[in-house]
């Protein structure tokens, strides 16, 4: 029996990385608080799926902050730079950073989920970062969580006063897909509600050929489970 | 002559002390592109403020993006709570952080202005926090700025790929109240544009008895200037 009486705020965006996060978090006893962003992103329909990942989860607490990315613009997600597709493993694991990487993006939602969390007098913020099967985005790297960890407990009334440390969890950030699937997979989470796609169609048939869709079929291939996802094209 | 080459992103939020920062800026011969907020903030007047004070010192990029602060609560600018009145210097001087404080409100603005800097190529963000005469606020001091500059550096392309160095530009943060206006009134800042009440009228005028309102009334009188604020009962 899981006993919840810490609250967590955890980043939940509806794609397979947040809803893993979401369901380590619930394995280790926290109450989950989910956080969501209506960011002007292109695949906006991430969001039903982060509302089907909440249900499936039975989180109780569920906000989802508008907020218009595209006042910027700047990347292939938030406006009309096309979204590269077919990339190969090599140019995925380049330095170059690629053009679907929103500004501050992650700073920017974490910075949310820590107002949220000081609000609910809650320590605890998880982040479905990945540092290994990754698009190369700088916000997604340890070096850069543990400075935000830093500066957070700074910034905060509860963390100058003392009473509460403020902890940035990323349980997935040295795991492979593949691994993360597996302990998803073990956690009972159903990965077919979820949704990675950066340019799905509009009954939210993922795309198969973006960085994202790439990342998480090979995933699956490896971890040897098979992929729920519904492409447009039936790559599965 | 100023030759403005460098753009500079800066946070300005119709107040005395952010227009003075948006001046300074101006004075270093940056480009001004101005960042405000609609966050649900009982003081909502203050953005026709900022309109204001942009237009005075003719910038010509005035972004004024909506978010909605009011989602969490948890502070008397964004919910119900009540703005505390004629609270004692000894009062506003002391280590406890007032119901006035917005949860994570610099880290959410500073956030932004990464976001729009990295769209922009620009290297330098202004923001006009003060560490002296200031509400206790724990987002103000040097300390938190250091480690937001550091995580910055790590959260972007830019950084990460050694481009562009972010700087938090804080011109304001050891001066007094007094020191502040005599910056702003040698760089010919009219501050009866500016509003720095939390609790104003209708009629935009201040109420001249919250920390806001005191803090700047005794910069005023201890500067030697005449104070320029319309207070809701003539209080200059």
């Amino acid at each position: 029996m899981i006993v919840s009486s810490r609250k967590a705020v955890v980043l939940l965006s509806g794609g397979l990385d947040s809803a893993t996060a979401a369901a380590i978090a619930q394995s280790e006893g926290f109450e989950i608080c989910a956080l969501s962003f209506s960011y002007g992103q292109r695949h906006v329909i991430e969001l039903e799926a982060s509302k089907r990942v909440a249900a499936q989860l039975g989180i109780a607490h569920h906000v989802i902050v508008p907020i218009d990315l595209r006042v910027f613009g700047g990347s292939a997600l938030t406006s009309d730079i096309a979204v590269p597709k077919d990339r190969s493993p090599e140019a995925m694991g380049a330095k170059e950073i690629p053009v679907t990487y929103v500004p501050a993006r992650n700073t920017i939602f974490l910075s949310f989920a820590l107002a949220y969390a000081e609000v609910l007098g809650a320590a605890d913020i998880f982040i479905g970062v990945n540092a290994l099967d990754y698009s190369g985005y700088p916000d997604c790297r340890p070096e850069y969580i543990s400075a935000f960890e830093k500066m957070a407990n700074l910034a905060t009334k509860t963390g100058v006063e003392g009473t509460l440390h403020t902890k940035i969890h990323t349980p997935l950030i040295s795991l492979t897909k593949a691994e993360i699937i597996k302990r998803g997979i073990e956690l009972e989470l159903d990965y077919g509600q979820t949704i990675s796609c950066y340019d799905p169609s509009v009954e939210a048939k993922a795309c198969g050929h973006c960085d994202s869709c790439q990342l998480r079929h090979k995933g699956f291939v490896e971890s040897g489970f098979p992929d729920p996802t519904k492409y447009v094209a039936g790559q599965n």
